[in-house]
């Protein structure tokens, strides 16, 4: 069972169970021309990935932040975890598989901002066989997942629920796997907004997110970008928090960071509003700031803006 | 003083001078969406680079291959060296700048062959104050340079020549500099097409390297493709010498190949005939096969392919 601590203790530990991938994000003026040699002006080697970004989240906010996956036994692999260091999120529970290459994106960012990405993550890298039990959640007060590992995800989520931690799942993809399974794993579900439309079958929302309820008993919401978030509360009233103004000039990741201090919120033991709130705050503040993980703000700068923005949004 | 010594033998010794990349090689159907995310069905990581291609086969050819270039004292930086090591390059007198990035390509294939390439090379890794010197190159019994690293090259050519050693030049890029510095110092040109349009201002190659030999004291070529390669005897005169007639599925890199080939031939004191001759072999046995590096074929292939194609081409 958990232990009870003050919000934002450092004792409070989220394990994000998912994909880590390697960017290499090149600047260029704009889309190169098909079948020719293009100069970028800039290149950055970054750790991407929905669960990996948003350990990174976790640990910005002075959580204890682990990461749970699988990565190739090779030098693309070696990059991502020494990011992960760089942050300070523990990865030493990452299983390194021989003879797999780990994922790697190569994005082209042009400069009105358009991201093209292209990704490579080997099928093999994702075998259904490897799963997260409960021991490897020892220690953990809440755990986050991504569907890019879907059996990872699935099961840490499993576990989460047999040890009586929150067990939060990223739903920003259509999954091949039973979908009720899937739905029925986590106490708490994030749709993106797309995914929800895809697995209610309905694109309103709102009605999405009633008729995926009437399959599960998980906390259920969607996060509507600038519209704010959309949720069920206990009475399956549907309630809204709205997002906070910003001017957004780099919306990467965003949405992880949402689900890291989400997690963290949960794992910290807030109410659900505040905990809502706040990771919207903490999204809101990535956005107005260049450079992926570093734009993440840090425990700090959020609760200013939430003092700051406490009269209204 | 160049030492006497048979065709082939081990103790030939070419240093080439120029860029080294790392290419990230990812396999696509088709022209990934401006704006989306595409998942590739494959990836690969290989060493590229004109002057480091050429280094590779000069080893493949039994030649002693020595690399010099400038590389970031980065993770990239170390992957390059290590595929440097892994086909036998000795890559000991690379400088590794600190604070720089390694250069690095995306290329991104789809299924019909057709490759985009995105390069990050930062202009810092190629400050004009570094140079190379006569001491570099102990022990060289030719020197091949590419203008990606324009100084770099050019100093080598001069060395070269202060020294006695066959210089050549692979003049496949428009530089900025002073063309006829770049013209003179070479004892040795080989142009691409393009190359030797610009520099000349002439489209017809016999004309235009008439042109450049009438700037310089160099022996000039240049090189057609499927067409062969054209160049100046000792008395001016144009030659030709025809392509080998193969089904080529492959052409990434052989040129650069050539070039390498080219250079060692020399270097081993060959008849200017037998060097191009031989070089066209290498350059087309290569294009027959996929697979970069991998392709280059070795010394014993390409005696066996220039006695096969002894009657005609």
């Amino acid at each position: 069972m958990r232990r009870l601590r003050e919000y934002g203790s450092a004792m409070t530990t989220v394990t994000c169970v998912g994909l880590a991938v390697l960017d290499l994000v090149f600047g260029v003026d704009a889309r190169p021309d098909r079948g020719r040699k293009t100069f970028a002006d800039s290149m950055t080697v970054i750790g991407g990935g929905p669960a990996a970004n948003a350990s990174v989240a976790v640990a910005r906010l002075d959580g204890n932040a682990r990461f749970l996956g699988r990565l190739g036994d090779d030098v693309i692999g070696d990059l991502i975890i020494d990011d992960f260091a760089k942050w300070g999120v523990d990865a030493s529970g990452v299983r390194r598989i021989r003879s797999i290459p780990s994922p790697v994106s190569s994005i082209v960012v042009e400069a009105d901002g358009e991201r093209t990405i292209v990704n490579h993550s080997d099928p093999m890298l994702f075998a259904p066989e490897d799963i997260i039990v409960a021991d490897d959640l020892v220690g953990s007060d809440a755990v986050l997942g991504d569907l890019l590992w879907p059996t990872g995800a699935i099961s840490a989520m499993r576990a989460a629920r047999a040890i009586g931690i929150p067990g939060v799942l990223d739903f920003d993809e259509t999954p091949r796997g039973p979908i009720d399974l899937i739905l029925t794993a986590p106490t708490h579900i994030v749709f993106s907004a797309p995914a929800l439309a895809s697995v209610s079958g309905d694109l309103d929302p709102g009605k999405g997110l009633e008729i995926v309820r009437s399959r599960t008993d998980s906390w259920v919401a969607v996060t509507l970008g600038s519209d704010g978030v959309l949720w069920l509360d206990e009475a399956d009233d549907l309630r809204t928090t709205p997002a906070f103004d910003v001017d957004a000039i780099d919306t990467l990741g965003a949405g992880d960071v949402f689900h890291g201090a989400f997690a963290l919120g949960l794992a910290e033991t807030r109410p659900i509003e505040q905990v809502i709130r706040r990771a919207s705050a903490v999204a809101a503040l990535k956005c107005t700031r260049f450079g992926g993980r570093a734009g993440i703000p840090c425990a700090e700068e959020v609760d200013e803006f939430l003092s700051s923005r406490s009269a209204g949004q």
